[in-house]
């Protein structure tokens, strides 16, 4: 089940010109999968990139961040699904190397310009015998859009294959923003990880790029959460193939520059908000909006743990505005002077709690009726400052417990 | 369902001299219920106790503070179920007020005096008349022993009532030590709250109690996790009646001293532990222990992040031996410098991964043998230190989600 979340129409899926998409079946995990999707940049492309903040990070994040460190050219992402390659030690590593090493080499490249992903089993062996023979075939099939091809192809136990595009104009030409994503909880069962893949024809400066990775993030995949969990594996990748023919951007200052980047955000968001809209078992999608903070890490920190909060997920599971909940949930987060008086708590428009109380105006038939709905937004009102942060998340249903229990059966 | 745990029977639970216990009827939320107990400490008791962390204390967590604050002398606790007076504002500490100030009078005490507890739906207002009427009742009702009546009498949506006793000798005398606890998860649906309550006869000096209490809580009730919310009730109290007739405990150097701490350890540690294995939908008693850390601090955040974790809870409820997850949240414990090729896993007297990698002699046959049993001890080493520190916890099961899902309706 997901909350209004319908696949992006392919004609819908522009190509970026400087793209190139080739899919494949490698047999990684199953027969008669497409299991293997290579994305070919075209000389000059720019690339910036944020992976998980787990210690244990898989070998590919790993190896991920010595090419970008090493200062090469990034002309090849190799992505495959069915195994992790997390929890393997040395061995996880030689066999990521290896996997760049082939492809490099068919292309002609170094292996620093490959960057390599993987979502699946942890700590099962890579099987990169496999990842290498299919390698030729990817390559065969490599052409230019096949975004709608990728999303499918990236997907785990994914319900909805996840895709975005955008156009803006910037000095008269027309810019592409085309992006999938994949994962259904911060980490899926045993099929883990968050992948999410962003291109651009637009022209930006390259030292612009690995800042306007983490940014991108902050205000998307970095405002999710399904179960708290977060993934060995979690990778944004954004590229800007500097096709489209207008002026390089080199800071974010113009209006065109700004509105590149806003389209940038949009397309992110679309693709985070979508991963909680496929989340395990959802049924709801909910919006938490913290205000009133000193400052916006406090902000998040509250939202967090109401979105990671199990008592409240479950409440909006069974539509039940049990919302006391959400209070407890606002003094745990780790405020340590919270002054719970004056505290505001809303539900859409039906404001629940006044300085830490129940609101004198409160009837519960008011917040039966928003929990009712299939989205919702939660607003806790902080009364310390004028920061804010918003976090999307997902309730928590039988379904979530089931996929989850029963996954590898 | 509950993880080996049964009713401690009645003959086995010692009186503790100098306590009273008086239950009674009040009808805070549903007719016909015990809801009201008064707990009576003779004149000279000592008293400790420590309280939820949560920045949404309830009222009577607030005025508790207050009143041991005071340094005056606890001779009267007064508990409900059915209502837990939280998020319940300006009026909410002053209907607990109105109760304390209740009691204290039909004793002939000082209002400060009284230490209050509430627990039970969050967000609706005490009815302080219907617990002020039933007081005389609960007086009336005070005789010695009566623990078995009084773990029942605090229990929400326990399923099975929990109490302990241990007795130890000092200077030849026997000192008994009593104590009950409820809760089934950090929260309980609406009916949220851990309440522990432990007395004992021995003569241990007033000033080593609120650090005893502290002590006890940290071996113990801070050592548990069901699903990750902290209560806005939380209390832990303990009293020493002085009554044993031995040289007072002015330190915790001797041999005596120590078995007598080690016994209310024990105490504590078991009322704890029930709460586990009477967690919401508990089919699993977990222990996560993690060795080799700098600190015990570092360790416990380890354990913690293992036993908060949905998906390792789900795959221990489906006795599935999908470990990775394990790795994972070790990984996102928040230890920054953490070098994953350091670490080891256990399951019980299996080893699971060494190095950060799948262990070479692991079988997936020995990981699902362990994961089938009703109690399993998880074991992480760290490699980075000598310290040490235990978390319990349950799995997370179907029924967990239909519990709170459905509590209310």
């Amino acid at each position: 089940m997901t909350v209004n979340l319908v696949a992006t129409p392919a004609d819908q899926l522009f190509a970026v010109p400087g793209v190139r998409w080739g899919i494949t079946e490698a047999g990684v995990r199953k027969a008669a999968r497409k299991d293997l999707a290579v994305m070919l940049l075209d000389e000059g492309s720019a690339v910036g990139a944020v992976f998980t903040q787990n210690r244990f990070c898989a070998a590919p994040v790993q190896i991920c961040r010595q090419h970008l460190a090493s200062g090469s050219a990034i002309r090849a992402l190799l992505i495959n699904t069915g195994n992790a390659n997390a929890g393997t030690g040395q061995d996880g590593l030689a066999r990521a190397r290896a996997c760049c090493q082939a492809l490099a080499a068919q292309l002609d490249l170094a292996p620093e310009q490959v960057l390599p992903f993987s979502t699946g089993v942890i700590m099962e062996t890579l099987p990169s015998e496999r990842v290498i023979a299919g390698l030729p075939a990817a390559i065969a099939a490599a052409q230019a859009g096949q975004w709608a091809q990728a999303a499918q192809a990236i997907m785990t136990t994914d319900t909805v294959p996840k895709a975005c595009s955008r156009r803006v104009q910037i000095d008269g030409r027309t810019v592409t923003i085309t992006g999938i994503s994949k994962g259904a909880g911060m980490i899926r069962p045993n099929m883990a990880t968050m992948l999410g893949f962003m291109a651009t024809d637009a022209c930006i400066a390259p030292e612009l790029m690995a800042g306007l990775a983490h940014e991108l993030a902050e205000a998307s995949f970095n405002r999710i959460t399904v179960d708290g969990d977060t993934s060995t594996n979690d990778s944004f990748v954004v590229v800007a193939t500097q096709k489209a023919g207008h002026e390089v951007v080199s800071s974010w200052q113009s209006p065109q520059a700004q509105a590149l980047r806003a389209a940038m955000i949009e397309v992110a968001r679309w693709l985070a908000q979508a991963i909680v809209r496929d989340g395990e078992g959802a049924t709801k999608f909910i919006t938490v909006r913290v205000e009133g903070g000193r400052d916006a890490e406090e902000c998040r920190q509250v939202a967090y743990a109401i979105g990671h909060s199990p008592l409240v997920k479950t409440a909006f599971f069974a539509s039940d505005p049990n919302l006391g909940r959400i209070l407890a949930a606002v003094g745990y987060a780790g405020i340590a002077d919270l002054d719970q008086r004056c505290i505001d708590l809303y539900l859409d428009d039906v404001q629940v709690a006044s300085s830490g109380g129940r609101h004198p105006q409160y009837q519960e038939a008011d917040g039966q009726r928003v929990m009712k709905q299939s989205e919702i937004t939660v607003r806790v009102v902080l009364g310390r400052g004028t920061a804010s942060d918003t976090v999307w998340t997902c309730d928590f249903s039988y379904d979530y417990v089931k996929i989850n229990a029963d996954y590898r059966s």
